[in-house]
């Protein structure tokens, strides 16, 4: 086939990122011919900046219809990704969907088993995938040289947002806008690289400040602890209010323990097994070899970029995504586990009563004071992630 | 007052230890004239090790009541600090105790009602508050140079014993011998040096694997997460059954983050108070200007023989105790209410009921299959802490 014609629906934040890249030529599988806004501002926006050769329409389905695309990017806020891209599937056309895949396990079970039945490619945007760093972290885990994983510790607080970040869009920061604050918003990358290289825990106990660093409705500041089939532990830390906060991943297994902080990786590397040692060893105290091992984790990731280059070599020419759409699930079953736990100040296993977890939020939506928006003001997002 | 005569009642694995350095003269203002245990095998090390100026009792109340020792130092299993130093205290006796300063709150407190009436000097073995490195770490949260404390983590996990270790005494790790595990015998230090530098949570949510990782009845994993009177949280991680382990303080403020790890100290101190950049900063996204300083922890700390030397200057100067030993209730505290917490799958609030966490701990001792020794091996703990 031709260059896969892409079109965007919202460009907003980070709908106008992904066009940047896409109008540079920077994707050479894809061309970008349409983007799709309900806001008449972003359309004189994308009219002025993206030139002729973009079409712009006022509304997702007319674009879908249009027979100008062959495969959308949905960058709207997360309620419409699962509504949106079922439609667009069902239209034919080949699904890349930003994070996270959508608000709530029910909507997005229902997308993923329409998904499963369709012939199009559909992806997600989890960039944070495409970095090196984070693929070597998960080949250690995964190859099995650190062994049986023991215990988990993700402590990602570089997240701090201002007050004036979440007041740059009514829908942000509010249960009927987002449902969810830093779990829903910032998160749903780590959640994802969590459990893409430790494995997906089975039950969550968690502990979450709501609007505890801002006047917002949802959780700015989290602490989980998590369980493993194999019986590991894990915790899980992230916030929104804390500067400059601390982007560290620890794994312990039966071969030492992994840790990758800011894009470095060390590997204290047991010269034996750990649980082996423990059983033989006859010297009271004492403890296995290790080796500190420094791991090339480089510095390589093209990040949304890459995403969508290979969303469009899977279309084009049938290559594996890095970041199916159906694994989108995994991060958002955690995430909405958390909040079940906090609002229930009890375990939650996973999976968890989907229908149970919408009535819950619901809940939360029809009780909230807040301005149940969808749309804002548009920020720079070059930098974040 | 001459040289403080001291009486040392237990010559096991950290009596023995406590031996060598006063019978070489490290501690100027004491000597070591006494020692008492009730294991005739140790009396026989003793005699033939620590020469004929140390007079050697079976038990402790032949020594206390001997008028040969001014002060002593009470380095027996657990279960005993309590009862001997408040019988060395009625006396007339200093006394300077191992950690944990008792095995049960209820206990602990009755001494330190004791002590707080008595003028004796009553010291505890915190040998971990001698290092630069906890007290520059202290300096920087206590100083208020970082700010209101947000949030504590503190990954201690690098107390991997042997199941050698645990078969090595009969009281080791049962409920009858320790009343406890790792929370009991290896993490005091670090549950006092937590609150030392933190100060105290006053809510505890903890999960514990009891016998996880050998074949033990007590705890040899903990997880578990904390509230402050401020709102700040707080997790803490400790485990007997990895290697190499972490030891890794995280305390973030207002004014940053300080992260002391290995005895090195890093405090990423942001510019200006994070609250009141969160408030008034107008850009959308956007975080306070971080300054990365290499803090001077310093490499010093005299361990067991500092605490041992500013005991006795306490008791012949009068200069003032690093480790005050009705400080000893704090981290039990913390400790007790992790395994109450554990134990009825609940949230704890700090204080607790002590008669409850004494009536749940006899019922651990009474439905223990173990053999309910107090005695044991000696094993070389040179090196150890």
């Amino acid at each position: 086939m031709e260059k896969v014609r892409i079109g965007i629906v919202g460009v907003g934040n980070m709908g106008s990122n992904h066009s940047r890249y896409l109008t540079a030529g920077d994707v050479p599988d894809g061309d970008l011919v349409a983007v799709a806004d309900i806001n008449p501002d972003r359309i004189d926006w994308a009219k002025k900046t993206l030139g002729e050769s973009v079409q712009c329409f006022d509304t997702a389905e007319d674009m879908f219809k249009s027979g100008a695309v062959d495969a959308v990017i949905i960058a709207t806020p997360h309620y419409f990704h699962p509504p949106l891209a079922i439609k667009a599937m069902g239209l034919g056309l080949h699904v890349l969907i930003e994070k996270p895949a959508g608000v709530y396990t029910k909507q997005v079970r229902e997308l993923n088993a329409i998904a499963e039945k369709s012939d199009r490619v559909f992806g997600l945007m989890f960039n944070q995938r495409t970095l090196s760093s984070h693929q070597k972290m998960r080949d250690i885990v995964q190859s099995g040289e650190l062994g049986e994983i023991q215990r988990t510790n993700y402590i990602i607080t570089d997240w701090f947002r201002s007050q004036s970040y979440y007041d740059s869009g009514g829908w942000r920061a509010t249960w009927a806008g987002e449902g969810g604050g830093v779990l829903m918003n910032q998160c749903p990358h780590n959640l994802d690289l969590w459990q893409w290289i430790c494995g997906k825990p089975n039950r969550v106990r968690a502990f979450i400040g709501f609007g505890k660093y801002h006047d917002i409705e949802v959780d700015d500041s989290v602490t989980a602890y998590v369980e493993y089939e194999n019986g590991a532990t894990g915790v899980f830390i992230t916030t929104t209010g804390e500067a400059p906060g601390t982007n560290r991943l620890e794994v312990t297994g039966d071969r030492g323990k992994s840790v990758l902080e800011t894009r470095n990786i060390t590997f204290w590397r047991t010269r034996e097994s750990v649980s082996k040692f423990n059983k033989e060893y006859k010297g009271g105290f004492g403890s296995p070899e290790v080796w500190k091992c420094d791991i090339p984790a480089g510095s390589g990731g093209e990040g949304h970029k890459g995403i969508t280059k290979n969303w469009c070599d899977a279309i084009r020419n049938g290559s594996d995504l890095l970041a199916p759409g159906t694994e989108g699930i995994n991060g958002l079953e955690i995430a909405n586990a958390m909040l079940l736990s906090a609002w229930t100040d009890d375990w939650v296993d996973i999976p968890f009563d989907d229908d149970l977890y919408h009535a819950k939020l619901q809940e939360k939506i029809d009780g909230s004071t807040r301005a149940k928006e969808a749309g804002g003001k548009v920020l720079d997002v070059a930098g974040t992630h």
